[in-house]
């Protein structure tokens, strides 16, 4: 086996060496991307069942890239269509996908656990493609990549993770990933989206992000979803920004070389302004072609034969 | 030819040979999704068109997966995007698919007799995935070879089929097909799902499920659609399930070696209890196994050249 | 390269030699639809992106097969799924899908003037799938190979196009296309429908269809959307087609080899009868066949490398 794990539920399912080894296989998949002929056969004849329960276009878009860049097989459920709807029970659905004999299931869904669940009740390897407030490890290895791409190193490094901690899965796996690759992280935004006791998870919080930002090496920025206002938990996005939001003179005390980041979708003039996005400093997109890398990186480490060369 | 028609619409369509050469085949098919590698070049360059015009997660992912097991390519066609909603009649639907040059189409759609009409109007091969409340035959040819698994005969078998008989399109094409190759088919359910006339099709009707259930070889528990019940066709689920749910304490009268079978999707509770949907009489995951060998098998028996060879 | 442009917008970016160059490539993929297998490795190990954010089953499928009859691998986004949901902007969308590496993107949007935008904000080739009022190339010239085919000619031919005008991008890039390829363009319809002006793309106007009738060579009908009547843009259905419906007896004063041709979908009784509809004169199913071919030149002439054959 590749990797210590059978399943990608959570960052904790990964070794420090497994970590390692899939930012290397993705590095050697990403120039895949960039070929005349963008496909290996490494995972003909494999099949691979996407269940996005809950919409995400751009992961489900990113697997599925990733996917076929490797000859996969694969097969889409969305929640629309699905047998839940007629009352099946989420293990039952999963079952029965299960027994069409799939080697790979992955999977979004709005409840935080359920990839977990279903990795305990069938056979097919398991990738959490986020789960409610939980986790969304390979966002959290994509930007690992991206981060290691442009500092050219982990270990030490400051990370900023900025915005609705509270309400992200990509924030919380992106706390326990670089944690565990030696950086140190600090969480900043308003009182009430910072979860009580989430520095049990390896970070340190700053409420004034002006006193944070001159420290940082990396800037992620999480997203801030216009609902949570209604829900009184930040009293406007106008106020949101004028705090916390990210613009060319709010970095002026920022270190030279700072790499602002974003999981995306990106609200425009909320959590940064379109300069600061499409700046020098921004690496967003970067993140997604990453993102694809990584994927395929899982993919294989997970079902590639043992003698499969990559990037053959 | 490999079978004695071109179109699977119903049941009445296949010859006892058609429906030996079918599980014949599917049995060498299953093996495939066994396999480390599981794809065959059998359909390569074929497309096949899956049109759901009414949802059914769990039947177009059976169908896409053993399109793409034996490479041929695919394209799903849903109820929500079509051009029917912009007032165009089936027919014309169909027939501009046709003009794209599909091989086969596979149709589910919520009008009993669409699949038909269709196979009249257009050259392409048809399979029907489930029409209103006429056919299905797939489901019943899986469920057939899942019998003949565990059975190990067909010929002289006693099969109840339980549940509501009047909207199932399941029970009919078991009715029909359990009856052509020498099973007695008995059915069971509150009178008001147990249509006039249906002994017609090749069963017997008994009332008392008691009564029935030692004489059965197998138990073929059909959906109970929660919104019947709003349509006073029996009291509640509950009363359903006291009368006609399938239970441990129920079974006791049974066969040592009574079978569980269940189309799926299952409401816990009501035809059954989970102790007996996951005991080991249940073979209602087998089926769905079942259910994508047996449409590689049809697929390959329509479409399928001359010269190729099965699982090569 | 073999075409003078790298995207497909509007009929503007072609040449009058790139047409001829579309139309001939077309004419030798035809073909491979009708083999017994129905593919060619042509476009394998590109990735096309199929952005629908507009609904459009047919012309959706119609890419999808010619992408894959190529051995592209495909993904597909439609509207209900996407990041723009969640308060994405367009731009944003499709550079994160570009930044997957896309060797193309097909774009069908509602908003005249979308896939122009993305084109400049993009590095891959973009095809216009149909975008609000403005045009819909692909499918002029799926009806150009059409009438070249049936005519046997282009140069000096007459063709009318009838019905709704104004809301139609597949009349306005027909008007550009045939102007060019030397054909007259006459336009027909209720005096609401004809937008001011559009003699400037040129084509004549005349109001009264019976007049033109026979002077046509080819008669090709537009749309009517039901809900414009409730716009008051034409009184009712029935008035619409007392006036401008076709059907046999006001084909009587036609040219003997008058060619109907329809974009699809048909309001069958509403721009024609059924009769006329599935008609000898009729091409209607021709041009969806041709659709295939012509997506697949496209295809093939934007990413196909210089050194592939065609058809081999």
């Amino acid at each position: 086996m590749k990797l210590s794990t059978r399943h990608i539920i959570s960052i904790n399912d990964l070794t420090k060496k497994d970590v390692l080894t899939v930012l290397q296989t993705a590095e050697s998949f990403k120039e895949i991307s960039e070929r005349r002929i963008k496909k290996v056969p490494t995972l003909r004849g494999k099949t691979v069942v996407n269940c996005f329960f809950e919409d995400s276009t751009r992961t489900r878009v990113s697997f599925e890239i990733a996917e076929k860049r490797l000859s996969a097989d694969t097969v889409n459920i969305s929640k629309s269509g699905s047998a839940m709807n007629k009352g099946e029970n989420l293990l039952d659905t999963m079952k029965n996908v299960e027994a069409m004999k799939p080697d790979i299931v992955v999977i979004r869904h709005s409840m935080s656990g359920a990839p977990q669940l279903i990795s305990e009740a069938i056979d097919s390897h398991v990738i959490n493609a986020g789960d409610g407030l939980h986790e969304h490890p390979t966002q959290a290895l994509l930007d690992l990549m991206t981060i290691q791409e442009v500092k050219g190193k982990m270990h030490g490094l400051t990370v900023g993770i900025v915005g609705d901690i509270l309400h992200s899965r990509v924030a919380r796996s992106n706390i326990l990933l670089l944690n565990k690759m030696g950086m140190n992280v600090v969480l900043s935004g308003p009182k009430t989206l910072i979860p009580v006791g989430i520095e049990n998870l390896g970070a340190t919080i700053c409420y004034d992000l002006d006193d944070l930002i001159p420290k940082l090496d990396v800037l992620m920025l999480v997203r801030i979803q216009r609902e949570r206002a209604d829900d009184n938990l930040f009293p406007s996005l106008r106020e949101y920004s004028r705090h916390f939001g990210i613009n060319t003179k709010r970095l002026g005390a920022a270190k030279k070389d700072l790499t602002i980041m974003h999981p995306g979708p990106v609200n425009r003039g909320v959590e940064l302004t379109p300069d600061v996005a499409d700046g020098e400093r921004s690496v967003i997109l970067e993140q997604v072609t990453n993102g694809v890398a990584v994927r395929m990186a899982l993919l294989y480490l997970l079902i590639g034969d043992e003698h499969e060369e990559v990037g053959q």
